[in-house]
């Protein structure tokens, strides 16, 4: 039997959650089986159980990738000088989830947003999968303070913020917006840029900060 | 037969109400049966289905309430001068929504929040829902709307900003930190407020804003 690269087994890993992300977004966690996964990944059972033991382990996988990319582009961030406003890192990481997500566009709508909602509903009753959640997050949030730090430390915002409650608001802003698109559709990443542009340009508002 | 007060009926309404929100929020919305409903309200059937026909119906209240709440919240910060900033705005905000909601605290965490996230979930399969969601959540960008323009006009922000996309970035906040309460616990609308004002303070960041 030959032997199979890793290219491989990683593109077929790729398939099969491509698959079910779309299933899930579409029709729901619990209303898709591991057949509708395997029917949407165009997979046999034996080519998918080789990866996944069932959909727990499909959503917990599909959440450490989309954090692991989350955190991956603010550390980029955390590494330009100077660090990328919010107005520009925000939208850019929701632009960025949706190129790696793009399996799950349908009829021109980006359908990952419609998972996100999903999987944090999941996470209140899988205690499995919400310690998955707080770890990503976890990392994605100590990313996040240090281009926090980054805005300090280049003189775009005062040293006495409290730095864990700005990256909380900025990944807010993602989270909020990314409902909005789920439940609304018809929204691109842009428009959160544009109104976050001209939050952080606000004039005379916050003399005490 | 007595007549029934009007007072009675609100009362009885807003039992009903809690007791659905309080049920819905720990349980999930599948997983709670209009039973369960009436336990936690302590309420017979009879009392209740003069109400509500069923769990559909009684989400849609719980929405076009809440809803309703934070609209009036935002009518009323339109008619101050100078308006709120959005750093006391927000957190005002989700403050009056847990004000409103004291039913649906359990052991010292505020449950409102996880109902909100079921509520996004379920209304992705939901038309009848999505139609009550799209419609309210129509009012509050209105009413947000009218607090950018105040802004705009008290020169707190650029007449060009876009006053759609600032008001969605803030109901964004909104959303995304009810998220983040429900999914982690243990954050305060202050915190919120914290890092907002760090961002709405930024210097130098949008120049072309």
């Amino acid at each position: 039997m030959a032997r199979v690269s890793q290219e491989h087994l990683d593109a077929r890993r790729r398939q099969i959650l491509d698959g079910a992300a779309s299933c899930f977004a579409r029709n729901g966690f619990h209303a898709s089986s591991m057949q509708d996964v395997l029917k949407e990944a165009d997979l046999s059972a034996g080519a998918v159980y080789r990866y996944f033991r069932g959909k727990d382990e499909l959503i917990a996988a599909i959440v450490t990738e989309v954090l692991d990319t989350v955190r991956g582009i603010l550390e980029q961030a955390a590494r330009e000088s100077p660090p990328p406003t919010p107005d520009v890192l925000v939208p850019r990481a929701l632009g960025r989830m949706r190129e790696q997500r793009p399996a799950t566009l349908e009829g021109g709508e980006w359908m990952f947003p419609r998972l996100m909602i999903q999987v944090w509903t999941e996470t209140t009753r899988n205690p499995e999968l919400a310690v998955v959640l707080a770890d990503g997050y976890g990392k994605v949030r100590a990313a996040m303070e240090r281009v926090v730090e980054n805005y300090k430390d280049a003189g775009l915002m005062s040293a006495d913020a409290d730095t864990d409650a700005v990256a909380r608001a900025m990944i807010a802003l993602v989270q909020g917006f990314a409902a909005q698109m789920a439940l609304f559709g018809g929204l691109s990443e842009q428009t959160l840029g544009d109104g976050l542009r001209a939050l952080v340009a606000m004039r005379g508002a916050t003399a005490g900060a």
